[in-house]
C-alpha cells in the first residue's frame, strides 16, 4: 500500500477502505508517513469530504493510535460530556457533580488551558490542595465511593489525533466536518465510558457557522459514538455568548458553587440543567421530563454540592473553601472596563475574551507558564445588554498592576450597535 | 504575510496576488516555507486552479527562484523547441541542426535522462568526444560560427521548480493544469531564447488526455511566453506512438542521422519537420508553406545534415561518425522480442517501453549511473501493424547477456486486440 495512491484516490473522489485509512494513521503516527503527504490528503478530504463509513472509519483509527482506557473496577453507568470548546466554559465543573449526585459514575479526565482557552483541571487546582494526579488505583475507589472523580490525562490518549490537529492547523485543514468529528470522537471514544453528550457549539466564534452545519456534524458524531457500542447524543449550544460571568480559574469555580447554591447566572443554569438531563436521560434515569425535574431537585436540595464537597474532600482539596467561597484569595488589583460608546452588546469575540483573560495571567502562552488562579474577568454586561457610554462593561482582576492590553483586547472583541442583536435559545437543537 | 493565509484563501477560491506568490515561491525555495505547507496549497491549486494572472505570476516566480542565462554575445534570433516529456524522443537531435543550417540561432542547453525517459545530452554523449560542457565564451562562440551548440545545464534553472515538482511527485498534485504550465514555462523562461516551439503531448501515457485539455494547457502555455516577451506557439503531437524505432542513446543518434539523410521512419520525419517548419516561422523566415519548403530542402540538400556535423566537430566529437554511423559499436548481445499472440498492436505504454529500455543498460536509476550508449531497443512493429504470434516485435540490445525483464516489461507494455487502433495524426492541432 503507498500513501500516494491514497491521496490520488481521495484526489479523485473515491472513498478510502479502512484498511487504506488505518495504513495512513499508523504511518502518519509512527512517523513512516512524512507530513507533507498527509496534508495533501487533509487538503484532498477537505474538498471531497468522506462518508460515514470513512468518518467512522478514520475515527476509530484515531482512537487506536494510542492508550485507551480502562476502568473495570468502577460498578454502574459511567456517563460524560464533551464540548467543542469554549471560553469560560465551567459546565463541567457544576454539571459532573450534579449528574454524580443522582447516582451515575462520573470518571472524568480532563485536560489544561493553553492560549485563549480554559481547562478543567487548572480551574481545580485553584482549590487548595486538590490533587489531579491520581493512581488509577485511587481514581476508582473515590468514584465508586463518591460517585466522581475528575483527574488530568497521563496516559496518550489518541496520539494520532494531537499530531494531525497540530498539521491541520497550520495548513488551513480545520474545518473539515469529518476531521473535526474523527478528531474529537477519536479522544473521546480512548477513554471508558458508556454514555457520552456532546456539546457542540455554534456561531461566528465555532467552527460551525450555522445552525444547520452543527447539526450535520453531530448527526456524524452521534452515529459514530452510537456505531461504536456508545450511548450518545449531542445538544446544539449557542457559542456567541460567554456562559455565565466569570472568566479565570478561581472566579470560575467560584461562579460554578454559585450555581450548585442555586444562585448562578440564568443562562449557564439553563445549559447546565440541560446537559445534566441529558446525561442522566442516557444513562437511563427515567423520562426527559424525570431527568430534568432529577437535575433541578439536586441543585435546590443541595445534593450536587454536597456531591461536589465530597469530591474535593477525596481528592485532597480543602473542602471549606466550597462551603465558604469568600475564603478564595483575591487578586490585588482590579481594575474596570467602561463601555467607549452607548448602544447594544451586538456580539461578542469569545476567543479575545479568552486572550484578554490570558494577559492578565488567568492561562498559559506555553504550556510551562505558571497560572495565577486569582486572576480573571467578571463581565458586567452581555451580549444584548444597553450600555452608556462610561458603564462598566467588564471588572479586571490581576496580581499585576497592568490592565491595558487586556483591556484593550476586551473591548475591541466587544461590538456596541445601536441596534440589539436578534435573540436565539441557548440550547438551539438535540440530535439523539 | 503568513503562508497559512495563502493557503486558505486559495483553499476558498479566491485568487491570489503575485505578491502572495512570490511570497510562496521565494519562501519555498529558501526553506522558510514547509514542505506541509506547499503540499496542501498543491492540492488547494489541484482543486481550485489558478487564473491566467496566477499562472502567469506563478511561472515568473519559478524563473527568478535562480540562475538566468544571457547570451549577449550571440548574434541573430535563437529559437528552441520544448517537448512535455517522451520516450525515444530524438526530435532535438534533428531539429537543432535541421533549424540552424536555416540560419536561425540554436544556443541549447539540454538535461540528461533519469529513470524511464532519455535526456538529449547523453544522446549526443554517445557520438565519441563530443563535450557537452563548454565555457559560456567557447560555447556563444561555437553558436555564432557553426550556428548551434548543446550543452548540459550548469547554471541553476529554476531552482523552485525542481524542489517543487519532486513534492508534487509524492503528493498525487502533478495533473494541475497552471502547475504543469508554471513548471515549463518557468524553467523555460530562464533560458535566453527569443522564440519557443512547444511540443505539447497528448494521449493516455501523457498528463493531458484528451486534445482539448492538452489545447488549453497549450494555450495557457503560449499566453505566458508572449506575455514576457517570448514569440512562442504550441503543437499538440500523439503520445502514444513512440516517434521512430529506436530508444537508446546510440541507437537514436543513429535514427537522427537517418531522418537528416531523408531515409529516416516516416513519423519521426514528419514530426520534425512540422516542428523545424514553425520554428523558422516563429524566427520570421517566411510563411508557414515557404518554411515547411525550406526546411524540407535543407534535409534534402544535406545542408542539416552538414550542420550537425559542423556542430560535432565544433564540440570535438568524432563526426566520422555521423557521415559513417555504422562506426558506432554495436552491442554485444543481441535478444529478438516476439508476439504471443495474433492481432493488431493496438496501444502501447511508452513509459513501459523506456523502463525496458532503463533495464538493458541504456538509462540510469539513479544519477550516478554510468550508461552503456550501444544498449536499447529497435521496434519492429508499431502501433497499428498487425503481428503473427512469433512475429519479432522489437530486438533488444544490451551488454549483459540479461533479456529476461526487459523483454517482460516490453510484451506488458504492448496491447495487442483483434480490432486496430482508431487512425489519428501525428500532430493533432496547434496553438499560435
Amino acid at each position: 500500500m503507498r500513501m500516494y495512491d491514497i491521496i490520488k484516490k481521495k484526489r479523485d473522489n473515491q472513498p478510502l477502505t479502512k484498511e487504506e485509512i488505518n495504513f495512513f494513521i499508523t504511518g502518519f503516527t509512527n512517523g513512516s508517513i512524512p507530513d507533507y503527504q498527509a496534508a495533501a490528503l487533509c487538503m484532498a478530504i477537505y474538498f471531497n469530504g468522506m462518508n460515514i463509513e470513512e468518518t467512522t472509519a478514520l475515527t476509530l483509527a484515531v482512537r487506536d493510535s494510542g492508550d485507551k482506557l480502562h476502568f473495570s473496577n468502577i460498578n454502574g453507568l459511567r456517563v460524560d460530556k464533551h464540548s467543542t470548546g469554549g471560553v469560560g466554559d465551567k459546565t463541567s465543573l457544576i454539571v459532573a457533580p450534579l449528574v454524580a449526585s443522582c447516582g451515575v459514575k462520573i470518571a472524568k479526565m480532563s485536560g489544561r488551558g493553553l492560549g485563549h482557552t480554559g481547562g478543567t483541571i487548572d480551574k481545580l487546582e485553584a482549590i487548595p490542595g486538590f490533587k489531579t494526579d491520581l493512581s488509577t488505583e485511587e481514581f476508582e475507589r473515590i468514584v465508586n465511593e463518591t460517585g466522581i472523580a475528575i483527574v488530568g490525562q497521563s496516559a496518550e490518549l489518541a496520539p494520532a489525533d494531537k499530531k494531525l490537529y497540530a498539521l491541520r492547523d497550520v495548513t488551513a485543514t480545520v474545518d473539515s466536518m469529518p476531521l473535526i468529528a474523527s478528531s474529537i470522537m477519536g479522544k473521546k471514544l480512548a477513554a471508558d465510558d458508556d454514555c457520552i453528550v456532546l456539546d457542540v457549539k455554534t456561531g461566528s466564534g465555532s467552527f460551525m457557522k450555522t445552525i444547520e452545519q452543527s447539526k450535520e456534524l453531530a448527526r456524524i458524531m452521534v452515529d459514530i459514538g452510537k456505531s461504536a457500542g456508545k450511548r450518545t447524543l449531542a445538544l446544539i449550544t449557542d457559542m456567541d455568548i460567554p456562559l455565565g460571568n466569570a472568566i479565570g480559574n478561581a472566579l470560575e469555580v467560584k461562579e460554578a458553587i454559585e450555581v450548585l447554591n442555586g444562585k448562578g447566572p440564568k443562562d449557564l443554569t439553563e445549559v447546565c440543567l440541560c446537559l445534566a438531563t441529558n446525561m442522566l436521560y442516557l444513562a437511563e434515569k427515567g423520562s426527559i421530563e424525570e431527568c430534568e425535574r432529577m437535575a433541578k431537585d439536586a441543585i435546590a436540595s443541595k445534593k450536587a454540592l454536597n456531591t461536589f464537597v465530597q469530591m474535593v474532600k477525596a481528592q485532597g482539596g480543602n473542602s471549606e473553601y466550597i462551603l465558604r467561597p469568600e475564603l478564595f484569595k483575591n487578586a490585588d488589583y482590579i481594575y474596570e472596563v467602561k463601555a467607549t460608546e452607548e448602544g447594544y452588546i451586538y456580539s461578542v469575540n469569545t476567543e479575545g475574551y479568552g486572550i484578554a483573560s490570558l494577559l492578565l495571567g488567568a492561562g498559559r502562552n506555553v504550556k510551562e507558564d505558571k497560572i495565577d488562579f486569582s486572576a480573571g474577568i467578571i463581565l458586567r454586561a452581555k451580549t444584548g445588554d444597553f450600555v452608556n457610554k462610561g458603564d462598566v462593561i467588564a471588572t479586571l482582576y490581576s496580581e499585576k498592576n497592568a490592565f491595558e492590553a487586556s483591556a484593550k483586547k476586551l473591548l475591541e472583541s466587544t461590538k456596541i450597535c445601536a441596534t440589539p442583536p436578534e435573540k436565539r435559545d441557548l440550547v438551539l437543537a438535540r440530535v439523539e
